[in-house]
């Protein structure tokens, strides 16, 4: 292979793992924010967004540069790709660590409403399922990648688990209200965090394999098929 | 040009089409379902994520076919790599309505909280995005792509209007919590669904004109330059 054109992924490589780090980061300070009430580490992640769009755009404009200039074939196309991909889904979980961040200086503010445990049991789970994703990405791990896709039932449920009880809590002490939608919101932007590490792993998948395994793509065409 | 590339690139943009009409016909269902306290209404959307799920992977895998088959340069290949993007966000908007679907039908079963105005405002802004963001992509229009992205800030604090306000019900009358939770997340879809209307519209700016303006990325690069 072309030498300078292997440096030239291997430098898009290492941008999509500083981006991950950012982001990894980013989502572990604003949980433990949340958990130890400590403003400080919120504020942290506040001033981790511009790096982490910069790396975006960066990546992107990159990718595209490849595109237009290497014109890659089979699996260095579909790494090119794949690159675009992860860099938005890392951009988005960036953002929503944000968002927790930004919930997080509100409820801060105020008593908290009970010792959290499943809360940061989710935001275990999600932080596993994104480290893995991207570990599935650097190692070219298939295997991993469909591991990590597995596990997003579990938080989903956990989520709706959660939000039940923070109901509950609501209607039984209306003074828990602004406490319990700030965590119900914390929640949900876990929960989606999960669902951008499994479109992680769906592209990682991709990439490796070539096969498509999103919205489980084989069973609906072949249900369209007997239908059609 | 090539004639046979150019019937493909008027095949994707078609599918691209399809899949937009089909996205704007769920968000405005589910938003009718709500309003009209029609089930049936909801019911519909949730048949049609299937057929949307089908469109996002036939682009995504025409992309790709392209870009190894066709090797495209400059506009083309800034089209097709849009086409993902594009692709990938309405799949996201479809998925929101199909959210909102879901929040409506438990909303249902139980009586409203009031006649709903801010919402259905809000659910009337997101729509005219998504509408416009698709027609610059389809006329490849600059201007009108820059001002859907400007429209963005008129959502979100619309959003926060509706959340403030349901808060408020909530702690005056704790029997409205579940059904204020439940607008809490309609409107937080409906923002959601503003911002993927933001970011085809940024797509659609660097399609026509090269240029990447998310995250208002020169500001950050001239700031970034400066502390360097």
């Amino acid at each position: 292979m072309d030498r300078h054109f292997d440096e030239e992924l291997q430098s898009l490589n290492e941008k999509l793992l500083r981006m991950a780090r950012l982001v990894e980061e980013s989502i572990s300070l604003a949980v433990k924010s949340l958990t130890d009430r400590n403003e400080a580490l919120a504020q942290e992640v506040l001033t981790r967004e511009g790096p982490i769009n910069l790396l975006d755009v960066d990546v992107d404009e990159e990718c595209m540069r490849l595109l237009a200039l290497r014109q890659p074939m089979a699996s260095d196309l579909r790494f090119i790709t794949a690159g675009m991909k992860i860099g938005s889904e890392l951009e988005r979980m960036g953002d929503l660590a944000v968002n927790i961040a930004e919930v997080t200086e509100d409820l801060l503010r105020v008593p908290p409403l009970k010792p959290l445990i499943d809360i940061p049991r989710m935001a275990d789970l999600a932080q596993g399922m994104a480290k893995d994703a991207l570990t599935a990405f650097i190692k070219r791990d298939e295997k991993l990648a469909r591991e990590v896709c597995l596990r997003d039932d579990e938080v989903d449920s956990l989520n709706d688990q959660v939000f039940r009880e923070l109901l509950t809590y609501m209607m039984e002490d209306p003074a828990t209200i602004n406490v319990a939608v700030g965590l119900i919101l914390v929640g949900r932007h876990l929960e989606r965090i999960a669902d951008h590490a499994t479109n992680i792993g769906e592209d990682v998948i991709f990439m490796v394999a070539g096969k498509t395994i999103k919205h489980h793509i084989e069973e609906i065409r072949r249900a369209a098929a007997r239908t059609e």
